[in-house]
């Protein structure tokens, strides 16, 4: 009976199998072995699966619909999590006459081989996607608790989807609801044919509807399987967790910052950090708490803080005396230091950078990199004797916050200053680089360089003696208070660049961004290849390897053995490294090697004459083509509109707006709230940002000119009418 | 009646001033140009005094002595310190008709000049450091209210000394008390003689009794009041303060890490981070928090920081529902995630690394560096096949911990690994390099690697499959839970060099670890110098300062043109830049400069024909100098004892010991009981070494040979007559 089901079964798989094999991979030989493994026993490598019926709470009036959870062993199946995914009231085990009535099997034999056409509209399934991300087969009872067989996970999806059973595919591991019944693909992507699936990769992007169609092809199994252009935020949790940046924490709105992501971080850090120390900022680390009384102490500045700070309020099983908040931002926690070090003009300018985390327990839904609770970044904090020394300051950092997006990100910005509405809490002005997300249409603040003019120094009394103060000058000219900035950068920047860059195969890392910048994966070994000259392609590579290594370029060789190119190719692709060399015994005759752009999917022969400096160039081109391709975007979706009426559409059309602006608060905060239109259901709320009306995101530097040039006097405010100042950019934000 | 008393004053003033004005600088003119102010009113730059008079809680029995604090201006004279400073019981502010009694004075005119040797007996004056510190003329009632005269303010101090009038010097900005008393001097170091105060230094170390003498030269008013080798504790403080690595915090146990520390810290992780990326470690970062639940996962673990814990349980005004810790080290916070991520023996090696803050909640003494609420370091958590590749990996962390002491530091440590009792909790063997302090003959330990076997694996299920494993071996073999490591140094290295390597003039760097490795210090100037001779030294101070940087050494020309080169020297010396150079016109015209070395004070001239050069070399010489004589001083304080009698005296002469042990758990318990001995007083207790005790600091890998080598058998444990495993090194520590 066993041996019985197991060959039905066998048939099925074949037969699964032949019915969406697409493309000229013929994969019959490894389906062959896996059989045979059924008759030996157990498979050399396996995952085991576990199925469960819930019955969830229905009417009296209504039949329920049994849900039967397919998920490997050691998946955490949490049945509130079910229940939230499958929009059903309080699932409990099925008792065992309902899962007879409806399945025709005892509870313990389950399975989704027990579904059936015929069966399928008494039960759906929730389908763990770690079955489909299984890379070795899945061991399941054929209706039979007693027998075991082994198959691909996909597979077991495919005879689902065959059934027409209603199926919810849930990562368990990301507490997140993925795939709702759409892609009903098998995955292929196991397979050595990863010569024509790169080689598809030429042709250009398809239309917004095939996107999950574009999907099916071998990326289900472990790759991205929502569309950006459909579910923007499931597709960036997605390219983020699979992509090998990020991974949940079981403390929500905390995430942990994995190597792939930090490595990132740590090239921004160098870029910047060389800056600001060749004007003479110093690094320093001032404690992360802070008491009540110091952090209060500038009102202004602890009103736009105060619902997000973090309190200690026991250490051990003590309760303390004074509860000690975790700092928000630093400004109180260093300024009061800063009365103390400056005693005289010669003290200045005093310029203290420190690399630390900051906590803001936000409450709002968090977004990876954008908005959470603890996050790492810079904060400068600078003391000056003077105005246009601060100010020259602020401008010089922003012009790097700048750098920091074009050269490390490859991501455009515009620099301005904010609103009155919009700057720093206590500040006197913010300086602001200002991104543009195509996929939602969404302006989001890229870093921020203040001038705090001398209000902070006014509540620290940070003094010095006037130096230009003379004999029979009023005395109280005397004492000077010193005007100081405060600039910061943080991880929000990686946020953005995956955003703007990334596509349905996973991340695209631009080239100055990446800790590997060129992957090598030997191909072309097959059956035939004997093990001299398995080593000789190895040999290759690793000369290869080195060649690139030693001229400058962050390479790596993929020599993992127990892995199909196939594979690897869907694998750096999703992780975004910028160019796959695809080597094999053919490009070594040949002296050549074969190159993969990750943006464009374009690949070419290259000689191997000065491999190094090729690469190199074409490194160069792919971070400004990236870039510029961003640009282009960005300036296509700044529309500057002469009416009122144009606004709101403008606005759903996914473009921000440049508009005459009269510069009143008043009519600012009316903006806001007249451009709110169909709210854009993906985007999750932002506490800055509390409707999708458009706030303005600044003020740009670069104001239109020519015909378009502000008249004063003469050009209206396109809202409300009165005299313009400039042209404000307006947006819906994150 | 104002003008009478300022001449008064100012033949007191210059009296004073040749009364201790040793050696062959001339101070009059300054002087007399200080006085001309008093008559034309206000200098150009000064600071104001203020005159408190309290009245301490007295016996009736007893006449009360009163108490004058003498402070600046702005000094925060709390009366609890004050209190706690002269150890008196209350002080409130004395009634005028006390004040009259005792001074002779209203208490508004009341002021450190109204002191006499007559009313001497009683009052006692709580004397502001800030006062001494002072750079410029400091005001005060010359037992007048409306009139003010400014004087310098060690002048003041002199003057109190001369009538005999206790005096406790009280660092206010520190709250911490200084000098008892102790030292009569008037600081000269305004002066322009640097050059013979700088030839003084080449005469050795004078004897202990003789250091606050020593002190008087030039170090009062800016430098360190306290001897090393007379109040440790008080003069690690000033050494760190007054050397600008370090600010008190207004959170106990809390420091700023000021740019003259942190640079260095910059320095060791370069070092150390370059070398474990060479191996393959990845640098990531996870959350600072972590829920109740997992933190008290691992049980001996949890056990060990439970007590030091702090607690977050507030976000703005909302209570959380759970509360949530503050990591105090992030082994449970990672190990999670290691189990999701590991999956098979192909992710292993597993190795990551985070640069990041920890929090731990002691409530003993804290210290500077040493023992701090919160601290930077890195944390290294990796996770292996098998036994051999774990042990492989500590054993190479450790070396490089060495690395950091002995190359970036230029501090000798010894390595071996911690006992039983003193291992890591919940580990399975631990590793530690072991510094030693020669002031206080106490041991410290520097940094630990742990091994810790399959403990946290078990604890958190971190499984792969067996790749050895075959068909027919046992089912439960299969499952191979991963061998882990952790291994961490921080910032405590830095306290570790300073204790070592600092002296009564401040600090020592040793040239790997300074940011400043080479001053130039401007020399030669005298009023009959030409404007032409000012521009062409500047210059030629400017070119030097230009070869040195191409020529790749850290260097820094001082041009202040408002401090004479004797305060630079000093300023520099506090800081413990490794060479200062002095550059004159005399030495232009000699194609020389004159290098002083702040170690060994030496001085010599050096030929400008390759200077970057022979000043490279000359760093080097000095960074192995300052190891070797560390190097010596703990080599010759390492004791091999052979009877139990020699122990605690050979620990009271401030060494660690070397004794033959048995290893046995109970026998370490008592050798620490029973080596208690006279207690030193100037050491913090430790909350891990809570009697003075000597507790075993490790089993040094470097075991003694020869004549002493252990015979298992016949040696016997030094302690309890059992048969003798191995040497274990003992010690007094921190």
């Amino acid at each position: 009976m066993a041996s019985e089901t197991a060959d039905k079964l066998a048939a099925m798989s074949l037969k699964d199998v032949q019915t969406v094999s697409h493309g000229p991979c013929n994969n019959m030989p490894e389906w062959k072995a896996q059989l045979e493994t059924v008759k030996k026993g157990l498979p050399e490598h396996y995952a085991l699966t576990k199925t469960l019926v819930f019955k969830p709470k229905t009417p009296k009036s209504q039949t329920a619909v049994l849900i039967m959870v397919v998920a490997l062993e050691d998946s955490d199946t949490n049945s509130s999590l079910i229940a939230k995914a499958l929009d059903v009231k309080e699932p409990r085990f099925a008792q065992a006459d309902a899962v007879e009535a409806a399945l025709g099997v005892k509870p313990a034999d389950a399975s989704p081989l027990a579904i059936t056409a015929e069966n399928a509209a008494s039960v759906q399934v929730a389908f763990d996607l770690r079955i489909l991300d299984a890379k070795v087969p899945v061991g399941v009872h054929p209706s039979r608790s007693d027998v075991t067989v082994f198959i691909r996970g996909a597979d077991i999806k495919a005879h689902l989807d065959k059934t027409g059973v209603k199926i919810t595919v849930i990562d368990f591991s990301l507490a997140a609801v993925y795939v709702s019944n759409r892609n009903h693909g098998t995955g292929l992507s196991d397979q050595d044919c990863g010569r024509q699936s790169a080689s598809k990769q030429v042709t250009s992007k398809p239309p917004i509807k095939q996107a999950p169609k574009q999907t099916i092809e071998g990326a289900e199994l472990v790759g991205i399987t929502l569309a950006k252009e459909e579910d923007f935020s499931g597709w960036y949790q997605q390219v983020l967790t699979k992509g090998d940046m990020l991974d949940y924490y079981d403390i929500s709105g905390c995430y942990i910052l994995k190597p792939w992501s930090y490595g990132i971080w740590e090239r921004v850090q160098q870029y910047f950090d060389s800056r600001i120390k060749s004007m003479g900022v110093q690094n320093c680390y001032f404690p992360m708490f802070v008491s009540a009384k110091v952090l209060e102490r500038e009102k202004d500045h602890i009103e736009g803080f105060a619902p997000e700070v973090a309190w200690v309020t026991k250490a051990g099983q003590k309760d303390l005396e004074e509860h000690i908040a975790i700092r928000p931002t630093s400004e109180t926690v260093m300024y009061p230091y800063y009365a103390k070090w400056i005693r005289s003009h010669r003290d200045l300018p005093l310029r203290l950078n420190q690399w630390n985390s900051v906590v803001r327990w936000e409450f709002k839904h968090p977004q990876p990199f954008l908005r959470t609770r603890e996050f790492l970044w810079q904060e400068g904090h600078t003391a000056h004797i003077d105005y246009p020394s601060a100010d020259k300051e602020v401008m010089q950092i922003l012009d790097w916050y700048e750098g920091v997006y074009r050269d490390v990100l490859a991501v455009p910005v515009r620099k301005g200053k904010k609103t009155e509405n919009e700057k720093f809490a206590g500040g006197f002005y913010t300086t602001t680089c200002e991104g543009y997300i195509p996929a939602t249409g969404r302006g989001i603040q890229g870093a921020t360089s203040h001038c705090l003019g001398q209000n902070f120094s006014k509540m620290f009394n940070i003094t010095v003696e006037d130096p230009k103060w003379k004999e029979g000058d009023p005395e109280e000219a005397k004492k000077l208070h010193v005007w100081q900035n405060s600039w910061g950068l943080s991880t929000r920047v990686i946020g953005v660049m995956v955003m703007i860059h990334s596509d349905n195969k996973g991340l695209v890392l631009p080239p100055n961004a990446a800790q590997i910048q060129v992957v090598i994966v030997p191909c072309g070994i097959t059956a035939k290849t004997t093990e001299a000259q398995r080593k000789a392609l190895t040999d290759a590579v690793l000369d290869l390897e080195k060649t690139l290594s030693d001229g400058g370029i962050r390479v790596h060789a993929d020599l993992r053995d127990t892995y199909s190119p196939g594979y690897k190719f869907n694998d750096w692709e999703l992780k975004g490294v910028p160019i796959r060399l695809e080597y094999g015994p053919k490009d070594i005759e040949k002296n050549q090697v074969v190159a993969v752009r990750r943006d464009t999917g374009v690949k070419e022969s290259v000689s191997l004459q000065n491999i190094a400096q090729e690469l190199q160039t074409r490194l160069t081109t792919m971070h400004q083509d990236m870039f510029n391709k961003a640009k282009e975007a960005y300036d296509s979706h700044v529309k500057l509109v002469k009416t009122w009426d144009e606004v709101v559409p403008a606005l759903d059309a996914k473009n921000v707006i440049l508009m005459a602006h009269c510069k009143c608060q008043g009519c600012e905060d009316e903006v806001k709230e007249n451009s709110k239109g169909r709210v854009d259901t993906e985007a999750p709320e932002d506490s800055r940002a509390p409707s999708m009306g458009a706030k303005s995101l600044c003020i740009p530097f670069d104001q239109p000119d020519g015909k378009d040039k502000i008249v004063p006097g003469v050009t209206k405010c396109v809202h409300c009418g009165e005299n313009a100042k400039h042209y404000t950019l307006f947006g819906r934000s994150y």
